[in-house]
């Protein structure tokens, strides 16, 4: 037998990769290390910055030591988290970047997967799937604010903070993060949190609370389209803000130009409606891959149809807002739309 | 109130991001489109490279036709396939690159998607957890198969084929896909595919049915470590190849040599063995991170701890290989080894 079978001796090179690949094996390795961080709980001692020990970590989280040390210990391999010669570790000083990029496949891949893994039934049952099927909101919660954090929170958050507004009412608030960072950065400024979720208003409370902000700080539980019924929550606001909760009733057209035309009439003189979502199918070569997973997944998944950005356009247009400005932000698809009264 | 809130008409301006977080992006939705595609049976459409309608893939896979219409529009829509006017579509151009990528996505999140989501229950119960959360492994096939045909088949294939083998058995041949390519480039070669699976055993037996090579091809359904007590399946074989399939017996030290040393003194003369397996933590900065989430899933989620390069070229001099190579493949931490007689 013939062939290049050398008798020579050991040979071990480096080994050489096409860029693009790399960067998948990079990111893809990324994403489920910080994924399973934050299955374990871990993720907040890493989100924090601060030095820690396997056991600090472990006692929080209610895991054995030892497998919370093998984790921590993957993260130093992969360069994510640095460790000190007294055992102490802390998250690598580009980890927040890491966790930005990461968040794309966490929100693509991890908090979609029910819709991934049981995809066939999706398309021959979608209403049977949706209920049998549901995402998990820890998971869609965690990615989202991975990549909000730097592609879409930003936007809404120096657009208000600009424009001076004290009365801000943010629709859909979650656990409160964006609004309470505005009433942090002006002790004159006063908010209302409405969401539909009981347990996203107790995680308001208790943050506004901790913020020590509490006293200016209505958090209120219920549809935004209760708002068609009674405007309580936007009355005087100079502005009101809603991230990606829009979209949950768009499709609803009268619905929604009367929850429209009840936020504009309810705004204070110049107040304005500050509205981050994500238009249907971005054509942009930047933004059409991603742009396209979030319009199919909302289309067969989640039974939302995203307006087109002039379709999102006409909307405020037609509500009598005196003016409409469309702000991309980072995140493929994403806009703010800023409607003024 | 003073601000930004010109009453200027709409103003919309193309988005500017990052590239690393548009590249995360891009690669976050195509790994989830091509995944959906796979769980819906689209995939080989796709992967042909032909033309096809929606009718067609929706009746091979007993979906409804509308449901596959608006996959393969997602798909147009994020650049991955085309549509002619007669609506017939067809994968991109690039769409093997992309495919390959994807597949460090779907291998990591995807196929390994039990570990994550129920990653607590694995450091506090291994054993229990391992048992109740297995992969799928149609879905451990599918990703490997899309990283491997770039980062670690063709290697093997290129040794064997210049080498002159005629005579090759695959140990762990899954549906004989490596070996009936080495069989069809060379009326001469004969191989024996060896694997635990019967479902993959009957695979393979119609898989080489159906390239033509039935006469040439032995299938045997064993596992690896029964060649210690019955060496038949290697003896006289003039390459013994094995990918990603050693690792499930190397901890095992006295049976692992065994087997090696089995291994050698079956081959022909002048024949090698040819290993593709990972290394723990490979430290280069262009593997680290994937390296670290294969080693670090392997060693917590599938109690196989991989050894380190320097081991594993040890395991192979010690049991009296005449010379030992070490060829890094693309996969980050993915070696092949050729232990030569």
């Amino acid at each position: 037998m013939s062939g290049p079978v050398e008798k020579e001796d050991v040979v071990s090179t480096s080994s050489s990769y096409e860029p693009a690949a790399r960067g998948a094996a990079d990111l893809a390795a990324v994403a489920v290390l910080l994924q399973i961080g934050a299955e374990l709980g871990v993720d907040r001692f890493l989100d924090s910055g601060d030095g820690f020990t396997a056991g600090q970590a472990a006692d929080a989280a209610g895991l054995p030591a030892g497998g919370v040390e093998e984790y921590l210990r993957a993260l130093v391999a992969a360069d994510l988290a640095v460790a000190d010669a007294a055992g102490r570790y802390r998250a690598a000083a580009d980890y927040a970047d890491r966790r930005y990029e990461a968040g794309y496949v966490s929100w693509a891949m991890s908090a979609n997967y029910p819709f991934v893994e049981h995809a066939r039934s999706f398309l021959t049952d979608p209403a049977g799937a949706a209920g049998a099927h549901p995402r998990d909101g820890r998971r869609v919660a965690v990615s989202s604010r991975w990549v909000g954090e730097r592609a879409f929170y930003p936007g809404v958050f120096e657009y208000v903070s600009e424009s001076g507004a004290r009365r801000i009412t943010d629709l859909g608030a979650g656990a409160g993060g964006l609004l309470i960072r505005l009433l942090l950065q002006d002790p004159a400024r006063s908010g209302v949190a409405l969401d539909i979720s009981s347990a996203a208003c107790d995680a308001a409370r208790e943050a506004a609370a901790r913020a020590g902000v509490a006293d200016r700080l209505e958090v209120t539980e219920r549809p935004i389209e209760s708002l068609v019924e009674d405007p309580g929550p936007v009355d005087g606001a100079e502005a009101v803000q809603a991230c990606f909760v829009m979209h949950d009733v768009v499709a609803d057209e009268p619905l929604f130009a009367k929850l429209l035309g009840t936020c504009r009439e309810a705004l204070a003189p110049g107040g304005f409606l500050a509205v981050v979502d994500a238009v249907s199918y971005a054509p942009d070569p930047a933004e059409r891959r991603f742009s396209a997973l979030f319009t199919y997944l909302h289309a067969n998944f989640m039974d939302i149809a995203l307006p087109a950005e002039e379709q999102w356009l006409e909307k405020f247009r037609a509500a009598g807002f005196s003016s409409v400005r469309c702000l991309p932000q980072p995140m493929p698809g994403s806009r703010l739309f800023v409607a003024a009264k």
